[in-house]
C-alpha cells in the first residue's frame, strides 16, 4: 500500500518578546512519523520511542488531528500511523505540535490533497488544541512551515513568514516537569501599559532586525520584560545561564513555549556552542537531568524523507 | 551673514497599534524656519505666522531646543530665527516637533557640524520636552529622518527606518483642543496581557507589512486595541469616520499623536480623496472647524530649501 514518511521538527514558540505570535523551527531534534494507507476503516497508531504515549487513535493527538481530517474531508481509507518521537513530551519545543503537524503533512503528500499549508495548520491545531489546552499555532505554523512565523491571529490563521539571516541555536532542556496549564496560570492578567510598549517596541525591532539581518538589532530586541520575569523562575538557572551567554557574545534568547526548555541566538556557530558548555557547567552542578542542542533553524518545515508507492 | 531656510514636515505620531514607538513624515503640512548667523550673542526669535506663540528664545521650543545645543557644543555665534508655523499647535501632528527638529537640522546644516540625525535628535529632544511633557521621539525622530520610523528605545535613541510601500495619507484636523497631558491621563496604567498579545501582534504584523509591501497585511494589522478605544472618545466624529473609510476600501487608520487629529492610509489617491471627502461631510454636519489634507509620506525629513553664505 502507498506509504510515505516525514521527518518533523521541533520548534521554538513565545520567541522571546514575541509571545503567543512568534515561533521557529529547529533542524534538531526531530520525529518521523510513517503514514500507510490502509483499506481497513480506522486509525491504527504505534510508537517505535519509550514515551509510552497513548496509541489510542481518540487520544493521541495524531490520530485526532487525522481523524478531524477524515471526518472534514470524508475520507474512506484507514491509516497504520507509526510514530518514532525524539522529542520528549512536556519538554517545550513543540513535541506535541511536531506529531499533529506531522499527520496532516504526511496526509495531504500521500492523498495528494493538495492543502495548503495554512489549511494543514487548521487541521493540526485539532489535535494541538488536545495537547496544550487551547488554540495556539505558534508551534505548528513553523513546525509547518518552516523558519520563523509570525502568528498575528490564530483565529483567522493569519500567518507570516519572515526573512532572516544565518542564526545558530543552542536549546538547554531540563528534564523537569512545567505543565502548560501552571505556566499560564501564573501569568499577570494585567501588566503594566509601560511594560507593554517596551514589549511592543522590542517585538517591532525584533521583526525589522531578522527581516533586515540586522544582529546588533535582533539582540537588543531580544528583552521580554513580561513573561520571562515570572516564568523563568521555574527553570533552575535560567538568569545565570542567560548572564553568561550574554557575556560571550550570544545575541540573546529565553524560555522555549512555556518552558522548560531555553533557548539562546548566536551569530556563529562557535558562540552557540560555548552557549552549550555554559549550559552543560551549570546544570551538571546543579545535578539536574538535561539534554542540549546546537542546531540551526529549519527552513523546509516538516519534509518528506521518504515514499513507496 | 551666513542663511540657511529649511522645510520642516508634520509627523504622525502614535501610528495605530505603534503606540509611543511608530512615526512617520508627512509632505503635507510643513513649516518654514530661516536661521541666519549673527555675530551679536544670543538668540533672537521672530513668528511670521498667526499663532501667537512666544518669541522668548528660553520659552519658544526653538529656542530652547538651539540653546542647549549651543551650550552643549560651546557655539559662540549668535543667530536670528525666522519662523513660518504652518502647523497648527496642538493639532496633533508634530507642530512642536517640527519646531525642535528643523532649527536643529538648520544649524548643523549652517555651521557644518556633521551631527548624526541621532544626535540632532537628540539636541531636538530639549525643546520637545518643553512642549510635550515627556520624552518622545516619535515625531521628532521621522522629522529629522523622513519616513516611517520604528523608536524600539528613546533612552537610548535606538532608532530604526523602516521601508514601506507607496501610501496616501488623509489628515483630519478637528480644531478642537486636547491637551496632551489629559490625553495621557485618561490611558489605563494597567492593560489585559491579552489586549497587550493581541497589539504586539498586531505590531508585528504591521512592520512585516510595511517592509514587505503588503497592503492588505498592513490593512489587517492597522487595529489598536489600547489606546484608541479610550481616545477616540475625545474626537467627535471618529468611530463614524472611521468606520465610513473602511467601507470605501482605507487601509486603516487612527489618532495621530493624541489628537485631535485623525489619520487613514490609503493604498490609492483616489481612495485617499474619498475618505477626505467623508470626513468633510461629517465634520461640516457637526459644525465644527476643520482643515483636512491628502498627502504622502514625507521621505527626506527636514529639508534645506534655501541657502546664502
Amino acid at each position: 500500500m502507498k506509504k510515505i514518511k516525514v521527518r518533523c521538527p521541533a520548534t521554538v514558540s513565545n520567541l522571546c518578546c514575541g509571545f503567543d505570535i512568534l515561533g521557529m523551527a529547529l533542524n534538531d531534534p526531530y520525529e518521523t512519523i510513517e503514514l500507510t494507507v490502509s483499506n481497513t476503516p480506522g486509525i491504527r497508531i504505534k510508537h517505535t520511542d519509550d514515551f509510552k504515549l497513548t496509541e489510542k487513535p481518540d487520544e493521541n493527538i495524531a490520530g485526532i488531528a487525522l481523524q478531524a481530517m477524515i471526518n472534514e474531508l470524508d475520507i474512506s481509507y484507514g491509516f497504520e500511523v507509526i510514530i518514532n518521537k525524539q522529542i520528549r513530551p512536556g519538554s517545550g519545543i513543540g513535541s506535541s505540535a511536531a506529531s499533529a503537524a506531522g499527520i496532516i503533512v504526511a496526509a495531504n503528500e500521500l492523498l495528494g490533497l493538495s492543502l495548503s499549508k495554512k489549511e494543514q495548520v487548521r487541521f493540526a491545531m485539532e489535535g494541538e488544541v488536545i495537547a496544550s489546552g487551547s488554540r495556539h499555532a505558534d508551534n505548528l505554523a513553523p513546525c509547518i512551515y518552516g523558519g520563523i512565523i509570525l502568528i498575528r491571529d490564530t483565529a483567522t490563521f493569519d500567518i507570516i513568514e519572515l526573512p532572516f539571516p544565518s542564526m545558530y541555536v543552542t536549546i538547554l532542556h531540563p528534564q523537569i516537569d512545567i505543565k502548560t496549564s501552571y505556566a499560564r496560570g501564573i501569568l499577570p492578567e494585567n501588566v503594566p501599559l509601560k511594560s507593554a510598549v517596551r514589549q511592543w517596541a522590542n517585538v517591532a525591532g525584533l521583526i525589522a532586525g531578522f527581516m533586515k539581518s540586522d544582529y546588533q538589532l535582533i539582540s537588543r530586541s531580544l528583552e521580554d520584560v513580561i513573561i520571562e520575569p515570572v516564568r523563568s523562575t521555574l527553570i533552575p538557572g535560567f538568569n545565570d545561564i542567560k548572564t553568561r551567554c550574554m557575556l560571550i557574545g550570544v545575541m540573546g534568547g529565553g524560555i522555549s513555549g512555556s518552558g522548560p526548555s531555553v533557548f539562546m541566538l548566536s551569530e556563529k556557530e562557535e558562540t552557540a556552542k560555548d552557549a552549550e558548555n555554559i549550559m552543560i557547567e551549570i546544570y551538571e552542578r546543579l545535578g539536574i537531568d538535561f539534554k542540549t542542542y546546537v542546531t540551526t533553524i529549519n527552513k523546509n518545515g516538516v519534509e518528506v524523507i521518504g515514499r513507496n508507492e
